[in-house]
């Protein structure tokens, strides 16, 4: 199969119309007037990013769903995506039909069609590189420099979460034993966490929310407490937050009781993509008011100060913490 | 040195405003007013695409130029792009430094500015992905499909050069003797085509006169005669062009003489980053006129007719030419 009937099998049924039926040299998108283009990138590659063995569905579903998480955090609405794709010279049909069919859901569900790309041979292991385009009222981007003190802190959904289902998927398939803590989670809590490492949800629903009242905004993909502290350096200003009051799943919080040691890796561990935000005090009953209609759920943690405060995170035991490492890398 | 070091050290220097410094999850783009957007991706795999030991300025020059190539083939001017770059554990500072290099140039030369992206690494080869996009009056892309029974086909530049180069680049790569062919041409000639091969110009002065002119339009990087039967089927049209009337550098046409046998290389080899495009019979005078005042030579190598009468290429002795392989194919 040569790289056009490949595109045209696999990829042309997912394409918008801005896309041109993946047969032109480019996509052509008209922005809604008004808005601003916000685009941004993110590779990942077989063994590092992901395990080679994982679903191509999930894998596909990842890889648009980080994309969308961020341009979630910069509330904006999805436009449309671009893939680039290396494919090992071993390459099964069953794989990239589950990897098309993966990648075609979650355009879908977020309405960001495909919108073109490449496909090209490696030796090397799979490697893809989605860029993702979204408009966002102009003047309304969430930027991670605008935080101010006085501003609450604000996380989405659960953290901690993915963090654990990475855990437990590295024992499943190292066929290693489980992580003590997980004796304390049923099976559909541990399989409910390794969900939420494979599927990511963006919080795009969040977007308008953000645009009506965040002064700062990103996406916990590498863990709160380094994401939170790139976020106050951005800013120039300083964190106080409560362990304690970060939201975790009922899943989270047992293996935390069962496991005191847990506490870097739930909140530097990455893998969360949920949404951290700083909204001015007048603005905090809109905001939880937008966030509720929006149906996520948003927890506040925590206050901004000025830098010469110093970033500081209170543990279990009503203490400061620090951490060995407080932000997850691959690189 | 982490990701975030990298960044700052190698690739922020190169951040157009929207870049917003490289430090925000997205880039922020305000497209001029009336214009639409278009958005290209390429996708390079060391060892495929390019050679491991090709200097590190022209592997990322080479890798920014082909898109540019597509958006001045869509008649769009520039707005910026994005870098994801798969690098191997044993990356060198000198390296990165010349592959910063050589994408500032490019960059700065067709002003293009470096918005965002994304750094990983990879145990495989290095992997790099651009997406790139560009600007184009609202209505006025050039499609690949638009060309119509009647139009004259142009191509810009001279072809073969590339695809020439290549082959003189292997034998050094590889200290094989180099092509007999080769002997036709003054050391200088070899390198200017080697040159060619490694350092490809992207045709954006020719967007306006396209814009104005065109009823389609592509970039030749696979070689003339597939890349045009390519634009013939997706027009639904046939051409009868006249390899004759190409446009052939000094250095290509020596070596056509010397090696009649090099007319699938020169026609078929890629590596051209030259213009096609098909121009209304009425439009010609026009479009030669602003191609001449952009500095972009261009000429007429045949007409479009409908499907029916097949494509038809004229060789050297004035019969109808068959190739083996029409189109260069990396995948």
């Amino acid at each position: 199969m040569n790289e056009a009937e490949l595109i045209a099998l696999y990829f042309a049924p997912l394409a918008g119309e801005g896309g041109l039926g993946l047969r032109d040299d480019a996509a052509l998108i008209a922005p809604p007037p008004g808005t601003e283009l916000v685009v941004t990138a993110d590779a990942l590659v077989a063994g590092v990013h992901f395990f080679a063995a994982d679903p191509p569905d999930r894998i596909a579903a990842k890889a648009l769903a980080v994309n969308l998480s961020d341009l979630a955090a910069k509330a904006a609405d999805p436009l449309g995506f671009l893939l680039t794709l290396a494919l090992p010279g071993d390459w099964k049909p069953a794989w990239l039909e589950g990897f098309a069919r993966g990648l075609g859901e979650v355009a879908k569900a977020f309405h960001c069609p495909l919108l073109g790309g490449d496909t090209v041979a490696t030796p090397g292991p799979l490697t893809l590189s989605i860029t993702a385009l979204g408009a966002v009222t102009a003047g309304k981007m969430a930027p991670r420099t605008g935080a101010r003190p006085g501003d609450a802190l604000y996380v989405s959904g659960a953290v901690g979460d993915g963090a654990l289902g990475l855990a437990l998927r590295q024992a499943q398939l190292a066929d290693a034993p489980a992580p003590v803590w997980a004796a304390a989670l049923a099976p559909a809590q541990q399989a409910d966490l390794v969900d939420r490492y494979l599927t990511p949800r963006p919080r795009l629903a969040l977007a308008q929310a953000l645009r009506a009242c965040a002064h700062a905004a990103m996406d916990v993909s590498d863990g709160l407490v380094g994401d939170l502290r790139a976020m106050m350096r951005a800013s120039g200003t300083s964190a106080r937050i409560d362990l304690r009051m970060a939201p975790l799943s009922q899943a989270a919080a047992a293996a935390w009781r069962a496991e005191p040691g847990l506490t870097e890796r739930l909140f530097c561990g990455g893998d969360d993509y949920e949404i951290l935000c700083a909204v001015p005090a007048e603005a905090r009953g809109r905001f939880e008011a937008l966030a509720a209609a929006s149906g996520v759920p948003v927890t506040a943690i925590g206050m901004v100060g000025p830098a010469s405060a110093g970033d500081i995170m209170i543990g279990p035991d009503g203490a400061p913490l620090t951490f060995r490492q407080e932000r997850f890398s691959h690189f």
